[in-house]
């Protein structure tokens, strides 16, 4: 069963077959990615894992020696693009953004046994391994269009952004001004004061923490309805944007 | 009173009377389905059931012999249609998707008996009951243009829908990493971190768990803000969506 | 000081005056509107009531005593309308639209004195007082053009509430089947779990109730995407129709 | 190291240098208003006070130096315009906007020795420090474009907000009416009622206050709905203006 390095190089560069869509390979790889993240994800509940305590580790070898091979077979056909022939080019291309996205979807298997004794550190590799989705990003050439029409709208959603930061310390500052002697704990400073903020201005509103005094509540008033402007206008922006990325595609297509 | 089966046919089904608007026969049909389902939600309340016992029952069998009735008529005037003429033509209109729906809605009362003892079975029959609604469906061909302009979209809103699937798995490993140590309960695992994720990006904000340590806090913070994203990304594709079909219209109509 | 009936019409009917805005003596009654109707609001405060027992009711006396005056004026200078003209055209004017909103806005004060031992009906009739605020409807032709973009996408809007009418449905009795085990106060009917469900598909989100079993949690974060959607569509439609209804008064005025 | 005046001018004032962007001085005066910015922030938390009592004393000091240098410095260099020339001209300066504002970044430093004793005057003071980030205003030319698409749908979005506060009045007034006898402490008069209605209203949904009886969940429940609307009315009409503002962009700069 011997495959030629150009065969193989066709069923693992995506960039090789637009018309054709993915191959039956990457379509394995991702299905792989996503079970992988899957695991992962549901690795990190205590009572998940007491089930089978051997059942995830396994699982993590399994998908950890699968990417490894597949990223053995990318190094070896790649070397059908004429940059990374050779070895030096197999470095250049160990250095390249995808394979390093690969590699970091291996590397934190090994890191895991260095981290048995320190909780934080094992739910940080945990938290690697599903950066594994990232991966996903080299299969998908879909998004782009709607990425452009944030691209054109950039400027705008920017300042949208920098209008909410003025709007989010200043209704902070006066929350603290007025409310601080009455809740020392929840608005004794603006950084305090903050976290009231930007609940309230994104209209998420926890209710952990509510002014209680009439000027308080006054100001949180005004804040709430600050925040629907905050909602409205990075909408209006990408409506705007989206409506004039369709149309445009639309009068070059010659649909009118 | 003979009425022919041609009358019937027409009385019955919506589609031979697109300029007319629904016949008066298919009518009540409408209000008895909206009042079948009224009876069904209002059955579920222990207080009102305990000030009548025995007015559920009795409205709900009444509800059925008057299904069964439609269904049997239906079941004889369908052989109108070339296609569904003969006992072959009705066992294949049996299993056509709207017959199998009306059947839906009368079955759940015989199977409502098997359930007597099971409080689980008895909330789920009665959930069934309420799938009646969805056979106001047939008689709607009014929503077309909303699901159109949905339709032309549908893989923008896909797209937007993976965006948010991404922050939310994101948000609730970043969360899980920083606040699992402090709240095991609420943050002890990603599963668990995705309940707090899911209210804050979508600006529902229950306030039931939220983060309490200062570097929660912050990637809170972030999560809440990338809400405003999260809300503004469909909302702007729907209504480009919107704002390209109502102008189509107006062009193809030549009101400009 | 004698005031022809033509002078005191001119003063009182804004129709009269459309290119010169309204006139004098409207804006001192959208001001006595304004100010009758915080009063009215100020009042329902105990403890604002208790500094000054006395202050609210001569308020309200003149505030009444006042609109009586405008009113009898009205019905004096109307007969300048010919279709008005008469003890007959009097009557029908009395059953007029707006000439009922003015009569609602006086009654309320004869019929707080029946309500004196009723603390229901005392807040009733302080309600009808704010009502006033509609009389300055009569005032207003400027919002006509919000409403006529709001009037042509109707059905469509229409469309949507029943939309967001079925998935609340839809989700309160998932809930009530996955959850009144756990919670039967709070999801032990479907009506019940309404209030829950309305609260996180309009993405308020109180957290005064919230889902504990896993299978509910699951449910309800379906829920909560939903309500994106719900928030996504009337915006949709109603950006498009704004931006519908712009663009042809651009047309229409050749601005383009 | 002689500086000629006109140099200092071509510094200092960013109108001289429009296509060339921010001069160096100028892009230092705005990384010095953004650290006393957060300096400022920082300095409010007690905790971060403790670390090093003397630390924010001194930054402040070192912040107020530099601006009043920057200050005396643009009051020498603006002599190159003509109608701030010779000594009334500078008298002109002092009292003309940007002028004010610069003072008022510099003027909290010396007020604050007068408040030591008063902790809300202290507050008050370090809250009018963090309004130096108006300054910054002075330099952005930016977002006249988002503010022009406002101003043109100005009238609109007052509407909308009329129709929000007619809303908050009514909503605010039926829970009063019917929830006063339940919980007289959150809903026992108008004003009170208020603070919850304008949480329903613009989706926040804090959860401190909700209704308890069935009426009031209720309207509570139609408040929730109506509060889509009140979001859905300004994002439409802002994404209304956006699009319009980026279309007639497009055609002015025949693009199409």
């Amino acid at each position: 069963m011997k495959i030629s390095r150009v065969a193989l190089y066709r069923q693992l560069a995506p960039e090789t077959r637009l018309q054709l869509g993915l191959s039956v390979t990457n379509r394995t790889i991702c299905v792989l990615i996503l079970l992988a993240s899957l695991t992962a994800i549901l690795e990190t509940e205590p009572t998940l894992r007491a089930l089978s305590p051997h059942l995830f580790p396994i699982l993590e070898t399994v998908f950890v020696v699968l990417f490894i091979g597949e990223y053995l077979l990318r190094l070896y056909a790649i070397g059908e693009e004429p940059r990374y022939r050779g070895v030096r080019g197999r470095i250049r291309y160990i250095f390249s953004f995808w394979a390093l996205v690969d590699l970091i979807a291996i590397l934190p298997y090994f890191l895991g046994f260095m981290a048995q004794d320190n909780a934080f550190l094992v739910r940080l590799f945990r938290l690697l391994r599903m950066l594994r989705l990232a991966r996903l990003g080299r299969f998908s050439q879909a998004w782009s269009a709607l990425a452009d029409a944030l691209k054109t709208r950039c400027h705008e959603l920017l300042l949208s952004v920098g209008v909410a930061g003025l709007l989010l310390l200043f209704s902070s500052s006066c929350l603290y001004v007025v409310e601080a002697a009455a809740q020392p704990d929840a608005f004794g400073s603006v950084p305090r004061a903050l976290w009231w903020s930007i609940a309230t201005l994104t209209t998420v509103g926890y209710g952990d923490v509510t002014p209680i005094t009439a000027i308080g509540k006054f100001f949180a008033g005004l804040t709430a309805v600050a925040g629907i402007g905050i909602i409205a206008m990075p909408t209006g922006i990408l409506a705007a944007a989206f409506s004039d990325a369709f149309q445009k595609k639309r009068v070059y297509s010659g649909d009118e």
